[in-house]
């Protein structure tokens, strides 16, 4: 697996990215990395690493796409950017998936106008995983679609169903709907008619699942649209912090470096550590005709390497190809037994 | 101040709404309240309490609306229950206000029937209070209304703002509207059409605000339609309570009964009674002709005494009057200097 792996995305490109390709190629034999971006900044990183020459190469590419740039600006005047470049690469089929933790606008963009979709899907959408506490949930659609048709969620079901079954092994995903309510009349328009077509789509559809049971994991993917998903995903994100220094302050106020202080700031680290969803790698945008993973822009090295991985595990399992034929012929040819809600 | 509870609604009725009546009379003399539901039951815990009869008096209802009554069927087969018997009061002009932690949707829906819109107001919407790093700030709509056109946010905008000004004495509110970016072209259709008329309102709108920063109380007031609201608010109310489960079992897991961990419980529970917004009372379906505080299923005693104080408040100020002259007028006429952007 050829993964095209843009080396100036993120925050702490080009260090992380260079550094994360290193370790999923020493880590997967069978992986290699196309670095893309500027040769001189990567060629200096990768002398901070031991690497197979077989496994790593560098592509060059002399600009390099801004967190302000907007996605048409991108795509007007930066053909030269190390986005543009890898995804380039996977169109001329030089590279058969992507990572990228730079700007998300222009990712998406440049990825839908340059790769397209896949045969039978209407819209990409991005499934983000999230904690539970029975493990994590796949959030679909975390951003990519803002107003969506009823049909779209459909489709990101069955997205999220495959995904969720083929990389996360979960034998038969339990599918819900983000809702205001458990009932099935609960929601707005868009969510009712989803409802709809996602009970008869041969999926363990367990019905609208609110947003306080999401975190107890009662769904293994959660259905969404792409503005409320990315709320959802967002609030998640910032009352995760905001109860991370609520609580140091708390410490702070009440111990003034007694005993127990040291503890809670290992025990809140460790806790930090679960619900950081960039320790999940990526959050592939599924729909289009190659893997292509958006890494948050904080991403660290270890984050590019699972998410380089993942990429590779994307195309070697064949989910682009199945969700193709799923999202064209619906689920009846499958093998599985499907339990009867 | 004349207002009536619903004695029946909640987990813990009667008991926690006749003690938060008690207690919100003995705290403000200018109370009254009119208790409202069974009366022997109410009668009987009216007993373990000293009060004053003249502040206190029950009324009868024969029949209590369950958590999963419809709307429709308890209006239809349920017109001696508590709620609407409560409401009845308010049509009566018997009463000036009313609190239930009854079932939500009945609420609503009995409400808006009966007591029907203000002049000027297109949709009632919830005003939710949130905590923030700097205090809190209001939600609104958090799932009054699951449909929402762009004049439904630009008056919810209005609503929210006098409710933080004249309630909770912020000066001049910043209003932010919720979405998925903070630049001014981000997000849906809907919110980039309530966009422009929030901006031209003479609000100090901040624009859009994203979900991971509306903790760190960028914005007073944060506006968005019921069903993006709804979700926000039980997928921070849902995280909190996990955050709560996971540091706990870090806790059990690391320290087995060591020191440390009877403090770090202590931090816990004081930052979950800052995160537990039925500490504020209750939220207010605004925009109907006479003031309604939806309180919290679970409301303690305090919920409910703060949910009556809110109520009386509500009245005293004129809130209702206001934001009816400023749904139909428009700012204009403020007195008030605002910042401009």
């Amino acid at each position: 697996m050829r993964i095209a792996v843009d080396a100036m995305g993120g925050d702490h490109a080009p260090a992380a990215t260079v550094e994360g390709a290193v370790e999923a190629c020493s880590q997967n034999s069978q992986l290699s990395v196309i670095l893309v971006g500027n040769e001189t900044a990567i060629a200096s990183e990768l002398k901070k690493h031991k690497y197979s020459a077989s496994q790593l190469r560098v592509k060059h590419a002399s600009q390099t796409v801004e967190m302000d740039d907007s996605p048409m600006s991108a795509l007007r005047r930066k053909k030269d950017s190390s986005i543009r470049i890898a995804t380039d690469l996977l169109k001329s089929d030089d590279a058969d998936g992507m990572v990228s933790a730079g700007n998300s606008g222009v990712v998406m963009a440049t990825a839908l106008l340059v790769l397209g979709k896949l045969s039978g899907v209407e819209r990409p959408a991005i499934a983000t995983v999230m904690p539970s506490l029975k493990g994590h949930f796949i959030l679909i659609d975390a951003g990519a679609n803002v107003d969506c048709k009823p049909v779209h969620l459909f489709q990101f079901g069955l997205m999220g169903e495959a995904y969720s079954r083929y990389i996360f092994n979960i034998e038969n995903p339990k599918v819900g709907m983000l809702s205001i309510g458990e009932e099935d009349a609960k929601g707005n328009e868009l969510t009712k008619e989803s409802f709809k077509l996602l009970k008869n789509a041969g999926l363990n559809f367990i019905g609208n699942v609110e947003g306080r049971h999401i975190f107890e994991g009662d769904a293994d993917v959660v259905v969404c649209d792409g503005f409320v998903g990315n709320i959802a995903l967002k609030i998640a994100e910032g009352f995760a912090e905001t109860t991370a220094k609520m609580l140091k302050r708390e410490i702070v106020e009440k111990t003034a470096g007694e005993i127990g202080s040291d503890f809670l700031k290992k025990a809140l680290s460790n806790f930090q550590k679960k619900t950081d969803y960039s320790e999940y790698g990526g959050a592939p945008l599924l729909g289009l005709n190659k893997p292509c993973i958006i890494s948050h822009g904080r991403s660290t090295s270890k984050a590019i390497k699972n998410a380089v991985i993942l990429a590779g595990m994307l195309h070697s399992k064949g989910i682009l190809q199945i969700i193709s034929k799923e999202c064209k012929e619906g689920l009846a040819g499958r093998e599985t037994v499907f339990i009867e809600e």
